[in-house]
Protein backbone atom coordinates (compact mmCIF):
# COMPACT_ATOMS: atom_id res chain seq x y z
CA UNK A 1 0.00 0.00 0.00
CA UNK A 2 1.09 3.68 -0.62
CA UNK A 3 1.71 5.80 1.92
CA UNK A 4 2.25 9.32 2.16
CA UNK A 5 5.29 9.72 4.71
CA UNK A 6 5.65 13.00 6.54
CA UNK A 7 9.33 13.30 6.44
CA UNK A 8 11.20 15.06 9.42
CA UNK A 9 13.37 16.49 6.56
CA UNK A 10 16.94 18.15 7.04
CA UNK A 11 16.92 21.77 6.75
CA UNK A 12 20.51 23.90 6.36
CA UNK A 13 20.24 27.84 6.61
CA UNK A 14 22.12 29.83 4.75
CA UNK A 15 24.04 31.37 7.62
CA UNK A 16 25.14 27.48 8.19
CA UNK A 17 26.57 27.04 4.99
CA UNK A 18 28.21 29.91 5.51
CA UNK A 19 29.82 28.34 8.86
CA UNK A 20 31.08 25.68 6.50
CA UNK A 21 32.85 27.53 4.18
CA UNK A 22 34.71 29.32 6.68
CA UNK A 23 35.17 26.14 9.02
CA UNK A 24 36.70 23.83 5.51
CA UNK A 25 37.76 27.17 3.84
CA UNK A 26 36.53 25.74 0.68
CA UNK A 27 33.59 26.81 -1.24
CA UNK A 28 34.00 23.84 -3.39
CA UNK A 29 30.68 21.77 -4.69
CA UNK A 30 31.30 17.87 -6.18
CA UNK A 31 29.06 17.05 -8.82
CA UNK A 32 28.15 13.43 -9.02
CA UNK A 33 27.45 12.85 -12.30
CA UNK A 34 27.88 9.43 -12.66
CA UNK A 35 28.16 7.62 -16.09
CA UNK A 36 28.94 3.88 -16.13
CA UNK A 37 31.05 4.25 -19.73
CA UNK A 38 33.44 6.33 -17.13
CA UNK A 39 33.35 5.00 -13.84
CA UNK A 40 36.46 2.19 -13.58
CA UNK A 41 35.02 -0.70 -14.55
CA UNK A 42 35.84 -2.97 -11.58
CA UNK A 43 33.00 -1.02 -10.24
CA UNK A 44 30.51 -2.51 -12.92
CA UNK A 45 30.62 -6.01 -10.95
CA UNK A 46 28.96 -4.71 -7.67
CA UNK A 47 25.23 -4.54 -7.17
CA UNK A 48 24.96 -0.72 -7.47
CA UNK A 49 27.72 0.56 -8.86
CA UNK A 50 26.73 4.38 -9.47
CA UNK A 51 26.23 4.47 -5.67
CA UNK A 52 29.34 2.39 -4.69
CA UNK A 53 31.33 4.52 -6.98
CA UNK A 54 29.86 7.86 -5.43
CA UNK A 55 30.04 6.76 -1.79
CA UNK A 56 33.82 5.99 -2.13
CA UNK A 57 34.20 9.85 -3.81
CA UNK A 58 32.00 11.41 -1.21
CA UNK A 59 34.22 9.45 1.77
CA UNK A 60 37.34 10.59 0.43
CA UNK A 61 36.32 14.33 -0.32
CA UNK A 62 33.93 15.31 2.12
CA UNK A 63 36.36 17.39 4.23
CA UNK A 64 37.24 19.45 1.19
CA UNK A 65 33.98 20.16 0.08
CA UNK A 66 31.00 22.20 1.18
CA UNK A 67 28.50 20.27 -1.20
CA UNK A 68 27.51 17.78 -3.39
CA UNK A 69 25.22 18.03 -6.48
CA UNK A 70 24.36 15.07 -8.48
CA UNK A 71 22.71 15.80 -12.03
CA UNK A 72 19.48 14.17 -12.03
CA UNK A 73 19.72 13.00 -15.95
CA UNK A 74 22.93 10.31 -14.95
CA UNK A 75 20.24 8.36 -12.68
CA UNK A 76 16.98 8.85 -14.93
CA UNK A 77 19.06 7.24 -17.77
CA UNK A 78 19.07 4.18 -15.84
CA UNK A 79 15.51 4.27 -14.87
CA UNK A 80 14.12 2.95 -11.85
CA UNK A 81 18.06 1.90 -10.79
CA UNK A 82 19.32 5.31 -11.41
CA UNK A 83 16.50 6.88 -9.09
CA UNK A 84 17.89 4.15 -6.37
CA UNK A 85 20.97 4.75 -6.78
CA UNK A 86 20.18 8.89 -6.62
CA UNK A 87 18.33 8.20 -3.30
CA UNK A 88 21.05 6.00 -1.66
CA UNK A 89 23.39 8.88 -2.43
CA UNK A 90 21.18 12.11 -0.63
CA UNK A 91 20.55 9.10 2.14
CA UNK A 92 24.38 8.32 2.77
CA UNK A 93 25.04 11.91 2.80
CA UNK A 94 22.70 13.03 4.96
CA UNK A 95 23.41 10.60 7.62
CA UNK A 96 27.08 10.66 7.53
CA UNK A 97 27.79 14.26 6.23
CA UNK A 98 24.99 16.17 7.42
CA UNK A 99 26.61 19.54 7.25
CA UNK A 100 27.27 18.78 3.59
CA UNK A 101 24.74 21.31 1.42
CA UNK A 102 23.24 18.80 -1.14
CA UNK A 103 21.76 20.34 -4.56
CA UNK A 104 19.48 18.14 -6.66
CA UNK A 105 20.55 19.83 -10.29
CA UNK A 106 17.02 19.10 -12.09
CA UNK A 107 16.61 22.00 -13.62
CA UNK A 108 12.83 21.74 -13.27
CA UNK A 109 9.76 24.52 -13.46
CA UNK A 110 6.30 24.21 -14.59
CA UNK A 111 2.61 25.70 -13.61
CA UNK A 112 2.07 26.31 -9.87
CA UNK A 113 0.88 22.71 -8.69
CA UNK A 114 2.97 20.56 -10.79
CA UNK A 115 6.12 22.74 -9.71
CA UNK A 116 4.54 21.91 -6.15
CA UNK A 117 5.11 18.25 -6.73
CA UNK A 118 8.78 18.57 -8.29
CA UNK A 119 9.15 20.92 -4.47
CA UNK A 120 8.10 17.54 -2.99
CA UNK A 121 9.77 14.96 -4.80
CA UNK A 122 13.23 16.56 -3.94
CA UNK A 123 12.47 18.56 -0.71
CA UNK A 124 10.53 16.32 1.04
CA UNK A 125 10.72 12.61 -0.53
CA UNK A 126 14.55 13.05 -1.45
CA UNK A 127 15.07 15.18 1.34
CA UNK A 128 17.98 17.70 -0.41
CA UNK A 129 18.92 21.32 0.60
CA UNK A 130 18.32 22.71 -2.40
CA UNK A 131 17.25 22.13 -6.36
CA UNK A 132 17.93 23.79 -9.43
CA UNK A 133 15.26 25.71 -11.67
CA UNK A 134 14.55 27.14 -14.79
CA UNK A 135 12.63 30.52 -15.25
CA UNK A 136 11.40 30.64 -18.55
CA UNK A 137 8.03 29.99 -17.12
CA UNK A 138 8.47 32.49 -14.90
CA UNK A 139 7.09 33.39 -11.13
CA UNK A 140 4.48 30.69 -10.55
CA UNK A 141 6.72 28.00 -11.84
CA UNK A 142 8.88 29.15 -9.30
CA UNK A 143 7.51 30.38 -5.83
CA UNK A 144 6.54 26.88 -5.19
CA UNK A 145 9.68 25.87 -4.56
CA UNK A 146 10.85 28.77 -2.53
CA UNK A 147 7.55 28.23 -0.47
CA UNK A 148 9.97 25.88 1.62
CA UNK A 149 11.45 27.46 4.48
CA UNK A 150 15.49 26.92 4.12
CA UNK A 151 15.14 25.10 1.47
CA UNK A 152 17.03 26.86 -1.15
CA UNK A 153 16.16 27.39 -4.85
CA UNK A 154 18.92 27.68 -8.09
CA UNK A 155 17.29 29.20 -10.48
CA UNK A 156 19.42 29.31 -14.33
CA UNK A 157 20.46 32.99 -14.88
CA UNK A 158 23.58 32.66 -17.23
CA UNK A 159 24.62 29.51 -18.30
CA UNK A 160 27.91 27.79 -18.79
CA UNK A 161 27.25 26.54 -22.61
CA UNK A 162 27.50 27.93 -25.76
CA UNK A 163 23.52 28.10 -26.22
CA UNK A 164 23.44 30.57 -23.42
CA UNK A 165 23.90 33.01 -26.21
CA UNK A 166 20.78 31.91 -27.83
CA UNK A 167 18.29 33.84 -25.62
CA UNK A 168 19.92 34.54 -22.32
CA UNK A 169 22.46 37.50 -23.53
CA UNK A 170 19.45 39.16 -26.20
CA UNK A 171 18.38 42.25 -25.30
CA UNK A 172 14.96 42.72 -23.36
CA UNK A 173 13.38 45.89 -23.45
CA UNK A 174 10.77 47.24 -20.80
CA UNK A 175 9.75 50.42 -19.29
CA UNK A 176 12.70 50.80 -17.61
CA UNK A 177 14.74 50.39 -20.61
CA UNK A 178 16.99 47.35 -22.47
CA UNK A 179 18.77 44.92 -20.77
CA UNK A 180 20.06 41.23 -21.31
CA UNK A 181 17.74 39.07 -20.73
CA UNK A 182 19.51 36.67 -17.61
CA UNK A 183 19.58 40.47 -15.83
CA UNK A 184 15.85 40.73 -16.22
CA UNK A 185 15.70 36.93 -15.11
CA UNK A 186 17.18 38.16 -11.69
CA UNK A 187 15.43 41.48 -11.38
CA UNK A 188 12.01 40.05 -11.56
CA UNK A 189 13.20 36.76 -9.62
CA UNK A 190 14.19 39.40 -6.43
CA UNK A 191 10.14 40.70 -6.72
CA UNK A 192 8.92 36.98 -6.05
CA UNK A 193 7.58 35.73 -2.79
CA UNK A 194 10.30 34.04 -0.28
CA UNK A 195 12.83 35.35 -2.93
CA UNK A 196 15.41 34.82 -0.18
CA UNK A 197 15.40 31.63 -0.86
CA UNK A 198 17.14 32.07 -4.20
CA UNK A 199 20.17 31.30 -5.37
CA UNK A 200 21.84 31.54 -9.07
CA UNK A 201 23.23 29.21 -11.53
CA UNK A 202 26.23 31.51 -13.60
CA UNK A 203 28.95 29.89 -15.47
CA UNK A 204 32.26 30.34 -15.09
CA UNK A 205 33.17 30.68 -18.53
CA UNK A 206 31.42 34.28 -18.38
CA UNK A 207 33.78 35.92 -15.38
CA UNK A 208 33.65 39.04 -17.05
CA UNK A 209 29.98 39.47 -16.13
CA UNK A 210 30.25 38.55 -12.50
CA UNK A 211 30.49 42.38 -11.85
CA UNK A 212 27.73 43.41 -13.34
CA UNK A 213 25.70 40.26 -11.40
CA UNK A 214 26.59 41.06 -8.62
CA UNK A 215 24.99 44.81 -8.87
CA UNK A 216 21.93 42.59 -9.11
CA UNK A 217 22.41 40.42 -6.31
CA UNK A 218 25.09 41.18 -4.34
CA UNK A 219 24.10 38.74 -1.40
CA UNK A 220 22.80 36.05 -3.08
CA UNK A 221 24.73 32.71 -3.60
CA UNK A 222 25.85 31.80 -6.87
CA UNK A 223 26.34 28.35 -7.91
CA UNK A 224 29.05 28.59 -10.75
CA UNK A 225 29.82 25.34 -13.29
CA UNK A 226 32.21 25.58 -15.76
CA UNK A 227 35.56 25.62 -14.05
CA UNK A 228 37.65 22.87 -15.19
CA UNK A 229 36.26 20.28 -17.93
CA UNK A 230 34.26 23.71 -19.25
CA UNK A 231 37.63 26.06 -18.94
CA UNK A 232 36.61 28.50 -16.53
CA UNK A 233 39.12 30.16 -13.98
CA UNK A 234 38.52 29.93 -10.65
CA UNK A 235 40.74 32.89 -9.62
CA UNK A 236 38.90 35.27 -12.44
CA UNK A 237 35.46 34.12 -11.20
CA UNK A 238 36.36 35.09 -7.25
CA UNK A 239 37.85 38.39 -8.20
CA UNK A 240 34.64 39.24 -9.62
CA UNK A 241 31.98 37.35 -8.16
CA UNK A 242 33.19 37.16 -4.60
CA UNK A 243 30.81 38.77 -1.82
CA UNK A 244 31.64 39.44 2.02
CA UNK A 245 30.31 35.88 3.00
CA UNK A 246 32.45 34.31 -0.26
CA UNK A 247 29.04 33.45 -1.75
CA UNK A 248 30.14 31.49 -4.26
CA UNK A 249 29.61 27.25 -4.80
CA UNK A 250 32.26 26.55 -7.70
CA UNK A 251 31.01 22.85 -9.24
CA UNK A 252 33.44 20.77 -10.59
CA UNK A 253 32.08 17.68 -11.84
CA UNK A 254 34.00 15.48 -14.61
CA UNK A 255 37.74 16.95 -13.28
CA UNK A 256 37.39 15.44 -9.96
CA UNK A 257 35.23 12.34 -10.29
CA UNK A 258 36.80 10.93 -13.19
CA UNK A 259 40.64 12.17 -12.36
CA UNK A 260 41.17 8.24 -12.44
CA UNK A 261 39.26 5.35 -14.04
CA UNK A 262 41.60 3.05 -12.60
CA UNK A 263 41.54 1.33 -8.78
CA UNK A 264 42.91 4.45 -7.11
CA UNK A 265 39.74 6.74 -8.52
CA UNK A 266 38.88 7.95 -5.02
CA UNK A 267 42.32 8.68 -4.18
CA UNK A 268 42.96 11.20 -7.49
CA UNK A 269 39.72 12.36 -6.73
CA UNK A 270 40.66 13.70 -3.27
CA UNK A 271 44.23 14.98 -4.72
CA UNK A 272 42.30 17.20 -7.69
CA UNK A 273 39.31 18.07 -4.97
CA UNK A 274 42.17 19.12 -2.45
CA UNK A 275 44.25 21.53 -5.36
CA UNK A 276 40.63 23.00 -5.83
CA UNK A 277 40.17 23.53 -1.75
CA UNK A 278 43.86 24.74 -1.06
CA UNK A 279 43.84 27.07 -4.41
CA UNK A 280 40.19 28.30 -2.61
CA UNK A 281 41.83 28.70 1.19
CA UNK A 282 44.43 30.86 -0.78
CA UNK A 283 42.05 33.27 -2.15
CA UNK A 284 39.72 33.33 1.02
CA UNK A 285 42.79 34.25 3.07
CA UNK A 286 43.83 36.87 0.76
CA UNK A 287 40.50 38.68 0.41
CA UNK A 288 39.58 38.25 4.15
CA UNK A 289 43.36 39.65 5.15
CA UNK A 290 42.76 42.65 3.51
CA UNK A 291 39.69 43.57 4.86
CA UNK B 1 24.70 -6.39 -11.98
CA UNK B 2 23.53 -3.16 -13.68
CA UNK B 3 23.27 -4.10 -17.78
CA UNK B 4 23.12 -1.61 -20.20
CA UNK B 5 20.31 -2.89 -22.34
CA UNK B 6 19.82 -2.55 -25.45
CA UNK B 7 15.95 -1.25 -26.60
CA UNK B 8 14.11 -2.27 -28.94
CA UNK B 9 11.85 1.16 -29.21
CA UNK B 10 8.92 1.84 -30.24
CA UNK B 11 8.75 4.62 -33.18
CA UNK B 12 5.88 6.81 -34.08
CA UNK B 13 6.45 9.23 -37.08
CA UNK B 14 4.60 12.43 -37.33
CA UNK B 15 2.81 10.87 -40.60
CA UNK B 16 1.80 8.07 -38.40
CA UNK B 17 0.40 10.44 -35.68
CA UNK B 18 -1.76 12.61 -38.51
CA UNK B 19 -3.10 8.88 -39.91
CA UNK B 20 -4.31 8.33 -35.90
CA UNK B 21 -6.18 12.02 -35.90
CA UNK B 22 -7.87 11.04 -39.06
CA UNK B 23 -8.80 7.59 -37.79
CA UNK B 24 -10.15 8.81 -34.46
CA UNK B 25 -11.10 12.36 -35.72
CA UNK B 26 -9.94 13.03 -32.33
CA UNK B 27 -6.57 15.31 -31.40
CA UNK B 28 -7.12 14.98 -27.80
CA UNK B 29 -4.16 14.64 -25.60
CA UNK B 30 -4.63 13.18 -21.75
CA UNK B 31 -2.77 14.57 -19.15
CA UNK B 32 -1.79 11.89 -16.58
CA UNK B 33 -1.16 13.91 -13.58
CA UNK B 34 -2.12 11.93 -11.07
CA UNK B 35 -2.18 13.14 -7.28
CA UNK B 36 -3.05 10.44 -4.79
CA UNK B 37 -4.95 13.10 -2.79
CA UNK B 38 -7.31 13.83 -5.82
CA UNK B 39 -7.72 9.72 -6.57
CA UNK B 40 -11.05 7.73 -5.68
CA UNK B 41 -10.22 6.75 -2.31
CA UNK B 42 -10.79 3.20 -2.77
CA UNK B 43 -8.03 2.57 -5.32
CA UNK B 44 -5.51 3.68 -2.11
CA UNK B 45 -6.09 0.11 -0.73
CA UNK B 46 -4.53 -1.14 -3.84
CA UNK B 47 -0.33 -2.56 -4.30
CA UNK B 48 -0.11 0.81 -7.47
CA UNK B 49 -3.06 2.81 -6.69
CA UNK B 50 -1.23 5.35 -9.07
CA UNK B 51 -0.89 3.00 -12.23
CA UNK B 52 -4.43 1.46 -11.32
CA UNK B 53 -6.01 4.70 -11.69
CA UNK B 54 -3.80 5.40 -15.11
CA UNK B 55 -4.80 1.90 -16.20
CA UNK B 56 -8.62 2.66 -15.87
CA UNK B 57 -8.67 6.14 -17.52
CA UNK B 58 -6.66 4.58 -20.54
CA UNK B 59 -8.70 1.44 -20.82
CA UNK B 60 -11.93 3.60 -20.54
CA UNK B 61 -10.31 6.73 -23.01
CA UNK B 62 -7.88 4.98 -25.85
CA UNK B 63 -10.25 4.92 -28.28
CA UNK B 64 -11.09 8.67 -27.91
CA UNK B 65 -7.75 10.12 -27.59
CA UNK B 66 -4.88 10.25 -29.81
CA UNK B 67 -1.95 10.90 -26.69
CA UNK B 68 -1.45 10.49 -23.08
CA UNK B 69 0.73 12.75 -21.10
CA UNK B 70 2.46 11.71 -17.73
CA UNK B 71 3.58 14.60 -15.93
CA UNK B 72 7.12 13.49 -14.79
CA UNK B 73 6.24 15.81 -11.19
CA UNK B 74 3.22 13.72 -9.81
CA UNK B 75 5.42 10.53 -9.84
CA UNK B 76 8.75 12.16 -9.19
CA UNK B 77 6.73 13.42 -6.09
CA UNK B 78 6.20 9.87 -4.56
CA UNK B 79 9.90 8.47 -5.26
CA UNK B 80 10.74 5.25 -6.44
CA UNK B 81 7.43 3.80 -5.78
CA UNK B 82 6.47 6.91 -8.26
CA UNK B 83 9.04 6.38 -10.96
CA UNK B 84 8.30 2.36 -11.24
CA UNK B 85 4.21 3.51 -11.46
CA UNK B 86 5.23 6.09 -14.37
CA UNK B 87 7.24 3.43 -16.10
CA UNK B 88 4.33 0.56 -15.67
CA UNK B 89 1.49 3.46 -17.61
CA UNK B 90 4.50 4.15 -20.34
CA UNK B 91 4.81 0.11 -20.67
CA UNK B 92 1.04 -0.48 -20.65
CA UNK B 93 0.39 1.77 -23.25
CA UNK B 94 3.13 0.90 -25.54
CA UNK B 95 1.98 -3.01 -25.40
CA UNK B 96 -1.61 -2.50 -25.60
CA UNK B 97 -2.13 0.84 -27.24
CA UNK B 98 1.03 0.98 -29.63
CA UNK B 99 -0.91 3.64 -31.76
CA UNK B 100 -1.13 6.31 -29.07
CA UNK B 101 1.71 8.85 -29.26
CA UNK B 102 2.75 9.27 -25.40
CA UNK B 103 4.18 12.54 -24.52
CA UNK B 104 6.63 12.48 -21.48
CA UNK B 105 6.33 15.81 -19.81
CA UNK B 106 9.27 16.44 -18.28
CA UNK B 107 10.00 19.98 -19.21
CA UNK B 108 14.41 19.27 -19.26
CA UNK B 109 17.20 20.88 -20.70
CA UNK B 110 20.83 20.94 -19.73
CA UNK B 111 24.44 21.72 -21.07
CA UNK B 112 24.86 19.22 -24.18
CA UNK B 113 25.89 15.83 -22.49
CA UNK B 114 23.67 15.61 -19.33
CA UNK B 115 20.77 16.55 -22.33
CA UNK B 116 21.57 13.17 -23.93
CA UNK B 117 21.17 11.30 -20.40
CA UNK B 118 17.44 13.18 -20.35
CA UNK B 119 17.28 11.89 -23.95
CA UNK B 120 18.17 8.40 -22.98
CA UNK B 121 16.18 8.63 -19.75
CA UNK B 122 12.87 9.18 -21.59
CA UNK B 123 13.49 8.03 -25.13
CA UNK B 124 15.45 4.93 -24.73
CA UNK B 125 14.59 3.75 -21.00
CA UNK B 126 11.19 4.39 -20.69
CA UNK B 127 10.50 4.78 -24.41
CA UNK B 128 8.42 7.84 -25.16
CA UNK B 129 7.85 8.88 -27.96
CA UNK B 130 8.44 12.60 -27.14
CA UNK B 131 9.26 14.65 -23.99
CA UNK B 132 9.13 18.29 -23.40
CA UNK B 133 12.12 20.76 -22.88
CA UNK B 134 13.03 23.87 -22.19
CA UNK B 135 14.25 26.39 -24.19
CA UNK B 136 16.54 29.01 -21.80
CA UNK B 137 19.41 27.04 -22.55
CA UNK B 138 19.92 27.08 -26.08
CA UNK B 139 20.63 25.16 -29.08
CA UNK B 140 23.04 22.18 -27.28
CA UNK B 141 20.14 22.34 -24.42
CA UNK B 142 18.07 20.83 -27.16
CA UNK B 143 19.35 19.34 -29.76
CA UNK B 144 20.62 16.30 -28.07
CA UNK B 145 16.85 15.26 -27.85
CA UNK B 146 16.33 16.45 -31.75
CA UNK B 147 19.17 13.25 -32.56
CA UNK B 148 16.98 10.51 -32.02
CA UNK B 149 15.22 9.28 -35.16
CA UNK B 150 11.24 9.63 -35.36
CA UNK B 151 11.36 10.52 -31.48
CA UNK B 152 10.12 14.09 -30.65
CA UNK B 153 11.17 17.47 -29.08
CA UNK B 154 8.18 18.96 -27.59
CA UNK B 155 9.89 22.76 -26.88
CA UNK B 156 8.56 25.45 -24.50
CA UNK B 157 7.31 28.43 -26.35
CA UNK B 158 4.82 30.57 -24.87
CA UNK B 159 2.92 28.49 -21.59
CA UNK B 160 -0.59 28.65 -20.60
CA UNK B 161 0.58 30.48 -16.86
CA UNK B 162 0.48 33.47 -15.59
CA UNK B 163 4.15 33.86 -15.58
CA UNK B 164 4.18 33.44 -18.87
CA UNK B 165 4.19 36.84 -18.97
CA UNK B 166 7.45 37.53 -16.65
CA UNK B 167 9.99 36.51 -19.75
CA UNK B 168 8.21 35.13 -22.71
CA UNK B 169 6.56 38.01 -23.84
CA UNK B 170 9.21 40.19 -23.12
CA UNK B 171 10.31 41.99 -26.29
CA UNK B 172 14.19 41.50 -27.23
CA UNK B 173 15.83 43.06 -30.07
CA UNK B 174 18.51 41.52 -32.67
CA UNK B 175 19.90 42.60 -35.74
CA UNK B 176 16.59 42.02 -37.94
CA UNK B 177 14.32 44.40 -35.28
CA UNK B 178 12.07 43.37 -32.62
CA UNK B 179 10.14 40.72 -31.25
CA UNK B 180 8.80 38.57 -28.64
CA UNK B 181 10.77 36.04 -26.88
CA UNK B 182 8.50 32.41 -27.46
CA UNK B 183 8.84 34.46 -31.50
CA UNK B 184 12.73 34.30 -31.26
CA UNK B 185 12.93 31.33 -29.26
CA UNK B 186 10.48 29.53 -32.33
CA UNK B 187 12.25 31.07 -35.41
CA UNK B 188 16.01 30.27 -33.87
CA UNK B 189 14.98 26.27 -33.30
CA UNK B 190 14.20 26.43 -36.50
CA UNK B 191 17.94 26.72 -37.74
CA UNK B 192 18.95 23.83 -35.25
CA UNK B 193 19.87 20.14 -35.97
CA UNK B 194 16.97 17.94 -37.11
CA UNK B 195 14.65 20.79 -36.05
CA UNK B 196 12.15 18.17 -38.04
CA UNK B 197 11.58 17.08 -34.66
CA UNK B 198 10.63 19.54 -33.26
CA UNK B 199 7.04 20.37 -31.71
CA UNK B 200 5.72 23.50 -29.73
CA UNK B 201 3.61 24.08 -26.15
CA UNK B 202 1.96 27.23 -27.30
CA UNK B 203 -0.67 27.82 -24.09
CA UNK B 204 -4.72 27.72 -25.09
CA UNK B 205 -5.09 30.71 -22.81
CA UNK B 206 -3.73 32.55 -25.49
CA UNK B 207 -5.53 31.70 -28.67
CA UNK B 208 -5.00 35.27 -30.46
CA UNK B 209 -1.29 34.36 -30.46
CA UNK B 210 -1.58 31.41 -32.58
CA UNK B 211 -1.69 33.63 -36.02
CA UNK B 212 1.43 35.09 -35.02
CA UNK B 213 2.65 31.82 -34.33
CA UNK B 214 1.36 30.01 -37.32
CA UNK B 215 3.05 32.85 -39.47
CA UNK B 216 6.67 31.19 -38.22
CA UNK B 217 5.76 26.94 -37.62
CA UNK B 218 3.22 27.06 -39.80
CA UNK B 219 3.54 22.66 -40.43
CA UNK B 220 4.98 21.80 -36.48
CA UNK B 221 2.24 20.11 -34.53
CA UNK B 222 1.44 22.51 -31.42
CA UNK B 223 1.04 21.09 -28.14
CA UNK B 224 -1.69 22.85 -26.25
CA UNK B 225 -2.49 22.66 -22.35
CA UNK B 226 -5.10 25.24 -20.58
CA UNK B 227 -8.14 24.26 -22.36
CA UNK B 228 -10.63 23.06 -19.24
CA UNK B 229 -9.36 23.98 -15.86
CA UNK B 230 -7.41 26.58 -16.36
CA UNK B 231 -10.12 28.01 -18.97
CA UNK B 232 -9.08 28.49 -22.62
CA UNK B 233 -11.35 27.69 -25.14
CA UNK B 234 -10.93 24.94 -28.05
CA UNK B 235 -13.13 26.14 -30.69
CA UNK B 236 -10.72 29.88 -30.49
CA UNK B 237 -7.18 27.57 -30.44
CA UNK B 238 -8.70 25.82 -33.61
CA UNK B 239 -10.05 28.58 -35.61
CA UNK B 240 -6.24 30.40 -35.42
CA UNK B 241 -4.03 27.24 -34.66
CA UNK B 242 -4.88 24.50 -37.41
CA UNK B 243 -3.15 23.62 -39.94
CA UNK B 244 -4.14 21.53 -42.99
CA UNK B 245 -3.03 18.41 -40.91
CA UNK B 246 -4.82 19.34 -37.81
CA UNK B 247 -1.19 20.04 -36.42
CA UNK B 248 -2.71 20.49 -32.80
CA UNK B 249 -2.81 18.02 -29.52
CA UNK B 250 -5.30 19.48 -27.41
CA UNK B 251 -4.22 18.80 -24.16
CA UNK B 252 -7.14 17.92 -20.60
CA UNK B 253 -5.61 16.69 -17.79
CA UNK B 254 -7.87 16.95 -14.45
CA UNK B 255 -11.20 17.87 -16.52
CA UNK B 256 -10.98 14.31 -17.65
CA UNK B 257 -9.66 11.83 -15.20
CA UNK B 258 -11.22 13.76 -11.82
CA UNK B 259 -14.45 14.73 -13.68
CA UNK B 260 -15.61 12.03 -10.42
CA UNK B 261 -13.52 10.61 -7.53
CA UNK B 262 -16.04 7.82 -6.83
CA UNK B 263 -16.14 4.14 -8.21
CA UNK B 264 -17.32 5.60 -11.51
CA UNK B 265 -14.25 7.74 -12.26
CA UNK B 266 -13.32 5.96 -15.51
CA UNK B 267 -17.02 6.21 -16.80
CA UNK B 268 -16.81 9.93 -15.88
CA UNK B 269 -13.68 10.31 -17.65
CA UNK B 270 -14.87 8.71 -20.35
CA UNK B 271 -17.79 10.78 -20.79
CA UNK B 272 -16.07 13.77 -20.72
CA UNK B 273 -13.40 12.53 -23.16
CA UNK B 274 -16.36 11.54 -25.44
CA UNK B 275 -17.25 15.20 -25.18
CA UNK B 276 -13.94 16.91 -26.30
CA UNK B 277 -13.69 14.04 -28.85
CA UNK B 278 -17.51 14.95 -30.67
CA UNK B 279 -16.55 18.74 -30.67
CA UNK B 280 -13.32 17.80 -32.15
CA UNK B 281 -15.25 15.55 -34.75
CA UNK B 282 -17.21 18.58 -35.04
CA UNK B 283 -14.28 21.12 -35.90
CA UNK B 284 -12.58 18.65 -38.08
CA UNK B 285 -15.36 18.30 -40.48
CA UNK B 286 -16.18 21.37 -40.83
CA UNK B 287 -12.79 22.55 -41.38
CA UNK B 288 -11.96 20.17 -44.17
CA UNK B 289 -15.40 20.08 -45.69
CA UNK B 290 -14.91 23.46 -46.71
CA UNK B 291 -11.24 22.87 -48.10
Amino acid sequence: MFVNLLHNYIKMTTQQLIQQIQLKKSFLCVGLDVDLNKIPQHLLALEDPIFEFNKAIIDATHDLTVSYKPNTAFYEAYGIKGWMSLQKTINYINEKYPDIFTIADAKRGDIGNTSSMYAKAFFEDLNFDSVTVAPYMGKDSVEPFLAFENKHTIMLALTSNEGAFDFQTLNVSDASGGKELYKQVLETSKTWKNSVNLMYVVGATKAEYFTEIRKIVPDSFLLVPGVGAQGGSLAEVCKYGMNANVGLLINSSRAIIYASNGTDFAEKARAEALKMQQEMEGIISLKFEKV
